[in-house]
């Protein structure tokens, strides 16, 4: 295989001016010598070139924890990430008598680390190759869509799995650009992971929801793992025999920090974003889908409200699905308001309008590129005319026993298949999850409120025209000749209400014991949602192939379409990059306020002194007593910054991030770590579609404020002396 | 009567440093002198004795509307103030035809203009007299509380009532320091006022609740009386003959506005502040009585939310009611807070132990001021023994039906002594007033809400200990041997059922009729609200009797605290300025902006773009149309702020202002008018209290935002030609 050589050069999607905008771009490595210019002027003090190489310094030290960035910041292994991400791992250790959420765990020693929740892995990349022609090959121009689609997923799947055939590796393939260039990575996957430190919640998620995605923000969201392989430095099973593991390379920590202007850069794994998208697809999704799936969100989270009350045990079963309804429900918010107040869809507009004229004024490019926007909105628009059904299929999935009986039906039929033939989710190495989600059920199911979110979609459902609705399941529930006006709600609920009583599958066992039966137990089950899902199954496929076949036809042309955005952005002296796609990317720029509202200014750096002010006691504002002390004592350590006369707590930067960059270290202008990115602000939160230089801000935890708890709260002195620390 | 000659000299209360904090204090106009120092370090260019004239340049200017401020803007008598002040006369004048309120008024000739509402008046302070020894004339050391309080009320009525003998005057008799002087305001009272011009709502009010007491702002808080006078210059009533008063002194407009950092000072008619309370005092009010009356009128808007639904009859008839509730619920809210989390508690004890060390180390002083705090607490404590049921007899008062039986009975009993003798509120000057108010019961009641409130506020009642109730009504509702434990809310309410259908207090006939019956005819009456006044009337004046005497108590010790701070103060060099008692003062301080929090800083300028951001195009983020499209295409006329490279809307200034300086003009270093004090930020309500230099932040709207309002928006050029604009 041959190491990465892109020749992609990344890009700013604002082109009404011809100097490309600072800060915005998530970077490929290899990418950052076509941007020198830009990255010294900024304030970078090393060689870009430095930067590309995956196994050197500073990459070496960059880990992945799936979902999730974090860094080797000693040579024993000692990984640095954002309290949020190893929260699983706390809670996993947690007991009643030994509440280490509440408390906070400190390993004094290598003995004392704990286990890490089953299923933690640290992933180091260490190669990414181009596969480009073999994820393609066999591809033709005639073949249809479906076709299409499972051409490139087998000869991916076929890359991954000859590349995890040493299991030390886990592989993927990856489409760049809407799939105009593919590349498969590999990255060493180190098993035994184990809980080093975390600050108490009262710390860690200092603010909790009510200050997620806003500012100003005093969160200390950093916490520690370690990485042990077995005695011959191979990744292994946990075992009390394995070793610290020794990376090549670790990061400094400068106890420095930074300054108001400073360059920094965060290297992580981003995960998705949609810079590229038309402009029929932007408005589409910020004039339907996303005020429609607000509007849902709001409606589920209001039933379960109605039908647990405070305190209750359903009500603590569905408290993580109500905070990630809600959490998307003020994303949504946030991102209407932004597209509603400012300029986005008309920027996409005339984009795609000198797009036009930049390709009809050349002959070459108008065969080349002319039909590539008409082409794939005709696709796009084709996709979404089922929308409004699918949308409401989607929210039906908050059913749990809907969705456990489709997966446990689908298992089945996948499973009479080659393992490399199955669908994503369904392949060997896809089982053990798989068990586990069966086993998480009940810890998040109440049978009433599963009923109810039936209940109120089906009542979205019975208004959808006749085309669109799936008649096995208007058969099932008896609403063939339904429609808005005579739905008798009370039907349905005595239907549900049977269906709830008999039904097995709120049994742990029953669903495991379900994950080993073929097709036909199925098809003889008296279960009432298994036979919905056997009996909806086919007309389901119906619309999943019809879903493929589209997409296939939409990989055909959004490369075209990437190709011709490309080729001008290039033509324009502007350096493209791909959207994040949960590969390695650096994004750069400078420690920066903002004014988040015309009379306001966010200024760049918070204090303890905004901690006590925020405090009131009840969580998520109540900080432990001897922290507050600490503060009103003006015990500042060697960690008070002169200009603020406090120590920094949380800091903002230009940073161009999104989900999956959290826990990315925080380098300054020789790469060595001054804090860890853990959110953006709320007016940044279209950030994912569109980049404003104005509004976007990355929040950071400030090293200082770490090491400041870290020796001052929790005497986490063991840590501070094993990292290499410099100033 | 002697002219002016105050002895005092104002102060500041914080005195932890010997320093005199700018921009605290409202003082008196003749009071300038002693500060001149202050005043000319923050900028003022004029001499602060020409302040100190209340008939010449620029005291003259400024004026009363009783409750708002106001100011003389030409030499036709054109008055400038807020919207919010003129709001009412808008409303009055509002038809649902000419729907005013919604489309602003705008009188392009002195013959378009409108009748301000009934009873609306313009005072010219002429004369400040001062009066302390006719007030404390027949005062001795010996005599009760109650003759002390009844000698100092009937010896001010008598010189008011002197001084009212020229009608063209209104005059009162007011306290300074806690009683230790009194003053004789008397003021030319102009009869005929008229509407002049008012901006849309949508603009004077933009932001309406939502944003009240906020800041950033947007709000366009102004609009235009004019006084009229008879052909020889004399206040009259209304007629078509009048003619525009000519004032002798009317402010210049400076279109040039202010920039950040510049001297302002604003000159009205600031309420009441309680600057110089003691620590127990503002323990009692922090802990105790914010906190539990916030929760009644939480309580109370609860029940009104419950019983009304929205866009009901009664929902329209509470909604006044219920912006009040809430307005106060938030003001409490935010100064619990602003005590909680600040350190006014702990510099009010350091005050009074540096006083206490003061007045110790001095023999002269020991015997003089010695016992002067601790007897104030002493009375104060015994003043509060009560104040539970007090409270809870307070908001009873929301109940219409209940308070107008009260009122109509007292009536029948005052209108039997000679007018002087009788209480404040009943007396012949008051008749016309107490006659509106009856009128106007029914357009804030529902018989529901009111049983509500009854019902909500006695189940509050009967927690009260045996020796804190009321007997006679314990005996009316039959709640003798109740308490919380066996109380009957079902039997409460059928009795209370039974009233409200019985009562005919609910028609304005019958409340009028009852205006001109004596007590034997209340005596009689088989109306139970009218009973349950008689019947309880013997206790709740025995009550009043006993308050009466406390406050004639504190009367004679009050005084003696003061004197005892004020020679404090004045012995540490600090000048010492009263607190607000709605007469005429100056404030003066900088354009500034100040940091809501960590993190934050709130810039002293908002701008038009601002307004655009905000906009929602619903009540009250409902900008016209017009201006939004002003805005839009940077249509600043000659108004734009270079700095800004927009209008400015709003600024912030560190005066130190509260309710009653509505509408005062803000005025720069030279006395010119520069824009309209119309709010405070949230973080300075506790400022009736205490002044935080950091926190307190006056909000004014722009001359800029004004004039480019009138000019581009309103077209309200005839105005502006009428007005001295200066640059």
């Amino acid at each position: 295989m041959k190491k990465i050589a892109l020749s992609l050069i990344a890009a700013t999607l604002i082109l009404d001016t011809s100097a490309v905008l600072a800060d915005e771009g998530m970077w490929q490595p290899n990418q950052l010598p076509t941007i020198t210019k830009q990255l010294t002027k900024a304030g970078l003090k090393l060689n870009p070139n430095d930067l590309t190489d995956l196994t050197g310094f500073p990459m070496g030290a960059i880990v992945s924890l799936g979902g999730c960035t974090a860094s080797f910041v000693s040579d024993q292994g000692l990984v640095a990430t954002n309290h949020h991400c190893v929260y699983g791992s706390v809670q996993y250790n947690s007991t009643a008598e030994n509440n280490l959420l509440k408390n906070g765990f400190l390993a004094k020693s290598f003995k004392d680390e704990l286990p890490a929740t089953p299923g933690s892995r640290i992933y180091v990349t260490e190669e990414i190759s181009e596969v480009t022609k073999l994820v393609k090959a066999g591809l033709t121009d005639a073949m249809s869509g479906n076709d299409r689609y499972h051409t490139i997923d087998k000869n991916s799947k076929t890359l991954v799995a000859a590349c995890e055939n040493d299991d030390r590796y886990r592989c993927s393939v990856v489409n760049f650009h809407g799939g105009l260039e593919y590349y498969l990575f590999k990255q060493l996957t180190i098993r035994d992971v184990r809980l080093v430190h975390a600050p108490a919640s009262s710390i860690g998620k200092y603010g909790g929801d009510i200050d997620n995605w806003m500012w100003p923000r005093h969160t200390g969201d950093y916490g520690f793992y370690r990485a042990y392989v077995d005695k011959d430095g191979q990744p292994a099973d946990y075992s009390e025999d394995n070793v610290p593991y020794q990376p090549k390379h670790h990061l400094k920590v400068n106890k420095s920090s930074v300054d108001d202007g400073d360059y920094i850069m965060v290297l992580g794994y981003p995960g998705r974003t949609n810079r590229y998208r038309t402009a029929y697809e932007v408005e589409n999704q910020f004039t339907w889908v996303y005020p429609q799936a607000k509007a849902y969100r709001e409606e589920v989270i209001k039933l379960i409200h109605q039908h647990s009350a405070v305190g209750s045990e359903a009500r603590i079963k569905y408290e993580s699905t109500l905070a990630g309804l809600a959490n998307y429900a003020k994303n949504y918010g946030s991102m209407i308001h932004s597209y509603n107040k400012g300029s986005f869809q008309s920027r996409k507009q005339t984009l795609e309008t000198n797009l036009a004229t930049w390709i009809s004024s050349d002959a070459k490019r108008k065969s080349q590129y002319g039909e590539s926007l008409t082409g794939l909105n005709k696709l796009l628009k084709m996709d979404n005319k089922q929308q409004a059904r699918d949308l409401i299929i989607g929210y039906l999935r908050y059913s749990k026993m809907l969705t456990t009986a489709n997966k446990l039906y689908r298992l089945a039929i996948e499973k009479q298949k080659p393992n490399l033939d199955r669908e994503h989710g369904y392949q060997e190495r896809d089982i053990a999850r798989f068990e586990q989600n069966m086993k998480a059920v009940n810890r998040r199911y109440d049978a009433n409120i599963d009923q109810e979110i039936i209940v109120a979609m089906l009542t979205h459902y019975v208004a959808l025209s006749k085309a669109e609705r799936i008649s096995s399941i208007d058969t099932f529930f008896g609403l063939n000749n339904t429609t808005t006006i005579n739905f008798d709600e009370k039907k349905l609920r005595k239907q549900l209400t049977r269906m709830y009583k008999s039904t097995k599958l709120n049994s742990q066992e029953r669903r495991l014991a379900w994950m080993n039966k073929d097709v036909s137990d199925f098809e003889k089950s008296h279960d009432p949602f298994i036979q919905l899902a056997v009996s909806s199954f086919k007309q389901r496929k119906v619309i999943e192939d019809k879903s493929n076949e589209l997409a296939g036809n939409i990989q055909a042309y959004r490369p075209k379409y990437m190709q011709a955005l490309i080729a001008y952005f290039n033509d324009n002296n502007l350096p493209v990059y791909a959207d994040a796609n949960s590969t390695l990317r650096i994004t750069y720029g400078n420690v920066k306020g903002y004014s988040p509202q015309d009379g306001l200014t966010a200024t760049p750096f918070t204090t303890l002194e905004g901690i006590v002010a925020k405090d009131t006691g009840a969580a998520p504002f109540d900080a432990p007593k001897k922290q507050l002390a600490l503060i009103n004592n003006k015990h500042y350590g060697e960690y008070a910054k002169k200009s603020l006369a406090s120590v920094p707590v949380n800091y903002l930067g230009t940073l161009d991030i999104t989900g999956g960059n959290s826990g990315s270290p925080t380098l300054n202008d020789k790469a060595e770590f001054v804090g860890l990115v853990f959110d953006g602000v709320y007016e940044s939160i279209i950030g994912d579609w569109d980049y404003d230089t104005k509004l976007n801000r990355s929040i950071h935890v400030d090293i200082r404020y770490m090491l400041w708890v870290m020796e001052h709260v929790d005497g986490a002195t063991n840590l501070i002396e094993e990292m290499d620390i410099v100033e």
